[in-house]
């Protein structure tokens, strides 16, 4: 198909920009996390629990990726951190130069911690390196255990998974042995941490396990 | 962004092979429904509910899209119904050859209805036509009430709206006047159908209408 041979020369200038981006967050001792998930898995949701878990310790901002609206910067920017909105247009990821342009207005010497909320999509983003330490992704329980037989690309690019929304497991047919099972599979380096977002458990283990990449950066 | 500059090409070859798509489906009387979702919003549970609401009227088929794996199909086969597995590789959406490709091995003079079961996705299939009759979209209750706001164009190219996992409004923070508000926005004609794909709730309204554009269609 044309799609696969347009793409590389889009991923070749990304690569480009993403290493140059990477050389100015390491420069500047910014531990920043690419956050990948469909829509409507919690991502705000998630990125508001860590920073209420870690704002103690660190300086955080975040940059919000979104096709249209300010609906989730203005979420963040309510709790007092430094939130940039990037909107995609039609496109259904960031890349690294909309990540660039964003970095400007935030004060990196100030910084330890940028969060990078993603376009809501399982597919596009995994191909796009943005210059993050890491890429981390949720998937929700209601979108079922057996999205990574479907969308194996994201489980196997993601540093850490976490499993939101287990509040609601009572209420959905969700096989938590199994959804282990097919990310042992597909990537048994990552860690696995089950959340609810917005009623508070399991988000102690997941931040505290990012803290700790953060402090190794910091005393780099 | 060079993303935009080469979405064209991609896009008017696409197009030509969907016209041709859409002449062979009205030679034949077939109606074709492209449902479009985010990953997890039960988009084959929700053509499950349809298939048994119609099968006793119509001949129907099912064309899945995954960027991997073949659960879906087995899963409609499992109930004596045609299912083509399209396996897009990294593709993020289904495209019009694809599309002629599976329909080859389906008997299109014995068919009613093909629905398509789009990739997991709320923006890449929008921009793509196979040839099918008509768009619909699912958003699950889960993922939200702002998705209109932040997935527009989703929401303006479906013909159909339907709202599942309603039997879960108990659970979570969704307001369905809100999201009925966002809708009139931004695509008035479209009907919304709320309903529980696996507990059977409303199905039979989204059905009653669909089978009305089906009976139209063989009576022209």
């Amino acid at each position: 198909m044309a799609h696969i041979d347009l793409k590389q020369p889009i991923l070749d200038k990304n690569d480009r920009l993403a290493k140059e981006n990477r050389a100015l967050f390491a420069e500047k001792k910014v531990f920043v996390v690419d956050l990948l998930a469909s829509p409507g898995s919690g991502k705000t949701s998630t990125i508001l629990a860590t920073i209420n878990a870690l704002r103690d310790e660190f300086n955080i901002a975040v940059i919000e990726g979104d096709i249209a609206s300010s609906v989730d910067s203005e979420k963040i920017k309510e709790h007092g951190i430094p939130a940039v909105q990037i909107n995609t247009g039609g496109a259904c990821h960031l890349e690294s130069d909309m990540i660039r342009r964003a970095v400007e207005v935030l004060d990196l010497d100030n910084l330890d911690l940028i969060i990078l909320e993603n376009v809501g999509n399982l597919v596009c983003p995994t191909d796009f390196d943005l210059g993050e330490n890491m890429k981390a992704m949720i998937l929700s329980v209601p979108e079922g255990d057996d999205k990574p037989l479907k969308y194996p690309g994201v489980f196997q690019a993601a540093s850490a998974i976490i499993l939101n929304k287990v509040d609601t497991l009572p209420v959905f047919d969700f096989n938590e042995e199994l959804f282990r099972d097919h990310i042992a599979n597909l990537n048994p380096q990552a860690p696995l941490f089950p959340i609810s977002a917005t009623k508070g458990d399991g988000v102690d283990a997941w931040a505290s396990w990012l803290a700790g990449k953060i402090r190794a950066l910091k005393a780099s």
